[in-house]
């Protein structure tokens, strides 16, 4: 499904040589601190974004009972799902392939005295054996949000307004919600006479777009000529409004193919009316891939990602499988690809600058005061303790201010007359991005600490 | 180990029923969105108190290939580890059941051109069959921080310091941290003549404090009377500075007993010279239970949770089984203790106010408009459409008003007579606490959206 992107453009490129894929398993790559500053601000600011929309975040367990989750996940996601026999009980663990079979699960059986419609978030990691690898694809980031007991466009549009706006947060600049309805293409095909299989295996064709095994099914379900016309025209429908007249064409007043094109029509104008008429692409072909889906359902594609970043859409019958009937509406987002879809490498700014403080190890209280101070002051402060034996204190330092993330030395103990002063060398080209031939020599002074707390958050407020 | 709290104290308790622990697997909980909120905002604070230190998270995967891993863990850990033979290679994945061994093993083998010493930090999950469960403990979510390729007195004082200013930060009150070094009692054992198994179960049994066992394993592994007594005397050896002499009084001038007590001793200096003496106890009978630690080792207690909220210490020798010799130290927290020492359910605050926009069905876009404005502006709005047939708007929007979490209702297509003005429910009382019987009754007023947004803007900013 994916086309492996290069590998620099994604935090699981991060240890992309032969030895290390031999020591971790494929598919779940380490996140270095760099690449893990960018996911955590990307989830914050999502989260953030779902919170002015009033979602809220919900933790779920990493495993579910087998028997307890199946209801909601097709055979073919339970097949590809990591499984343990629980030693305790003896049943089957199953590690969450799916969060929103989960949160269907956890709301029809477990969240009592809460108010609909409901609306969750969550950030979850789901596990699945996949076939092929294109990065961090076993062990999947996932940002969602479900929208539940509500059954009108309006939440349909909701939230894939809430998507876009999340997109937009992030600084995702090009890219498109192909939106459609399972039920129109679910129609055509009861209509056409396929047996339950071929509708499953034509479904599933359809999700691929694959045009060619489409006509095979249909063939060798005995499809009329006529009806497979339609099908293989619905599945090419996409573009602009004109895709819901050409639908109109397509259903000839069949009652429930004019429902599905009513909703969809609602939901498209509301989106169009609300100003992303751009970002929207109407597709009847559109198919998410998990047979949940009953009605309004959405990808979401970038320029420079070979998959969908993600999507969602309509799961009306989902929660009642696990005894509770509740319309409901959501997405997932794949951290990882919207990662790759932002390129967030060409986005990296250079890092805070922090402080750094360096004394003899027999100065080591006095140290830690100092650091203390300037910690408790907010700023970003590391030390270091040098061994006496031999080594020159201002050597060390200047040594380090050759250390692109360290913006200001602080020498401890340097000067035994003045104990209460420290030497400052401070470099204030390096936060602006001067090359380390263009930057003057560190200017060095002799200063309290209280006077270097002061200066460092002038500069800093300065800087901002 | 735990003794198990009483459930209102813990997220774990949320599903507490018996019917829902059937559903889900025993040691792994849901947390609501209320608790969720809480532990996001715990991992943020202390994630800024890690970043002050210069402390950068590293995201780590779930899985790890048993015999990559497996020698930096002990036989009992790798025992109750959850595995799964890997479908593609055939070989046994280990859920993490330790973040520092993983952390270990990255940075032996993965991370190359990095400066030592090398700050990281962590939020992750571990894995461990446990055959008790006091709340969440068989998917423990942990924070923690690994100060690596650092030797001295003042790096063992900074990873201790970074912790208690990270407990002070959450507003963690009364705790102790018990300090201790291993190698003073390993040594004791050593100098005893035990048999290395020998060694092993009395380390097993001190970690518990279980006197009488250490008893039976020294009298079963024929220690002299003399030794013995010296063994047991240190095990008591517990509380502040007179600790230090009396360790020296058993050490009898032994050099790797006075080098241990040496080294505890700078440690517990810089701490005390840094305002940390009333925090901490000095314990020579301190071991953490992994066998990876080798020096200084220090474990987190608070009133009222029965075990450790945490703790860690010095493990020279760890990376260097992964193949790169790394002086190091670190600690990780338990977040559901963490949770529990808190006492969180007290310090809850009610949520903030959001706003309920309400219209008809049919004015779904002029809806989604001024929702969406109050969201630009950074206002939390949740929506909510009325069918018309028979249903009464403002009705609907008294109802919502009895509702905890919104403040202001607005309600769109009241009166068609103003297409640009919106119908403002506002609750004065709300948000200050005051009881629903003493509220008074919502003002009604009407006003353009621009009016709104900067009343709601001008009560919140006052309200901070």
């Amino acid at each position: 499904m994916a086309s492996a992107p290069p590998p620099h453009r994604t935090f699981s490129g991060q240890f992309s040589s032969l030895r290390e894929q031999s020591l971790v398993p494929v598919g779940m790559a380490t996140i270095l601190p760099e690449a893990a500053r960018q996911v955590r601000r990307l989830e914050a600011e999502m989260l953030a974004c779902f919170d002015r929309f009033g979602y809220d975040e919900i933790i779920l367990p990493t495993f579910e009972y087998l028997d307890v989750l199946a209801p909601g996940l097709e055979p073919a996601l339970v097949e590809n799902s990591y499984k343990i026999v629980d030693r305790t009980t003896g049943r089957i663990l199953l590690l969450r392939p799916d969060v929103t079979a989960q949160i269907a699960r956890t709301v029809a059986m477990g969240m009592v005295d809460v108010r609909f419609p409901l609306r969750l978030s969550y950030r979850a990691t789901v596990f699945r054996y996949e076939p092929e690898h294109a990065g961090r694809d076993r062990e999947i980031f996932q940002i969602g949000a479900e929208l539940i007991g509500a059954d009108d466009p309006s939440a349909d549009g909701e939230i894939i307004m809430l998507l876009i706006e999340c997109l937009r947060q992030v600084g995702l600049r090009s890219f498109k919600i192909s939106l459609g309805h399972v039920g129109f293409f679910k129609e055509l095909l009861v209509r056409a006479g396929l047996s339950l299989e071929g509708q499953k295996r034509a479904e599933q064709a359809a999700a691929r777009k694959d045009v060619p095994r489409l006509g095979e099914i249909l063939s060798h379900e005995r499809v009329t000529k006529r009806s497979a016309h339609r099908i293989l025209d619905a599945l090419e429908l996409c573009g602009q409004a004109e895709v819901l007249s050409q639908g109109r064409a397509l259903a000839k007043g069949e009652r429930q193919l004019i429902q599905a094109l009513d909703r969809l029509e609602a939901v498209y104008q509301l989106l169009c009316a609300t100003g992303f008429q751009e970002t929207v692409l109407l597709d009847l072909g559109e198919f998410r891939g998990f047979d949940y889906y009953d009605g309004i359902v959405f990808d979401v594609f970038s320029n420079g990602v070979g998959a969908e970043l993600g999507g969602g859409g309509r799961y009306d019958h989902l929660i009642g499988r696990f005894g509770r009937n509740l319309p409901s509406t959501g997405f997932a987002l794949s951290v990882d690809r919207l990662f790759r879809g932002l390129n967030l490498s060409e986005r990296t700014k250079p890092d805070r600058g922090e402080v750094l403080v360096v004394a003899p190890l027999e100065a080591a209280t006095r140290s830690a005061l100092v650091a203390q101070q300037l910690r408790h002051a907010g700023i970003r402060t590391v030390q270091r303790a040098v061994d006496p034996s031999g080594k020159d204190l201002m050597g060390v330092a200047g040594k380090a201010s050759l250390d692109a993330t360290i913006d200001t030395i602080v020498v401890v103990g340097a000067d035994r007359s003045k104990p209460e002063h420290v030497v400052v060398l401070h470099q204030d080209g390096r936060r602006q991005g001067v090359s380390s031939a263009d930057r003057t020599h560190p200017q060095k002074k002799t200063m309290t600490i209280t006077n270097l707390i002061a200066s460092l958050r002038a500069e800093r407020e300065g800087a901002v």
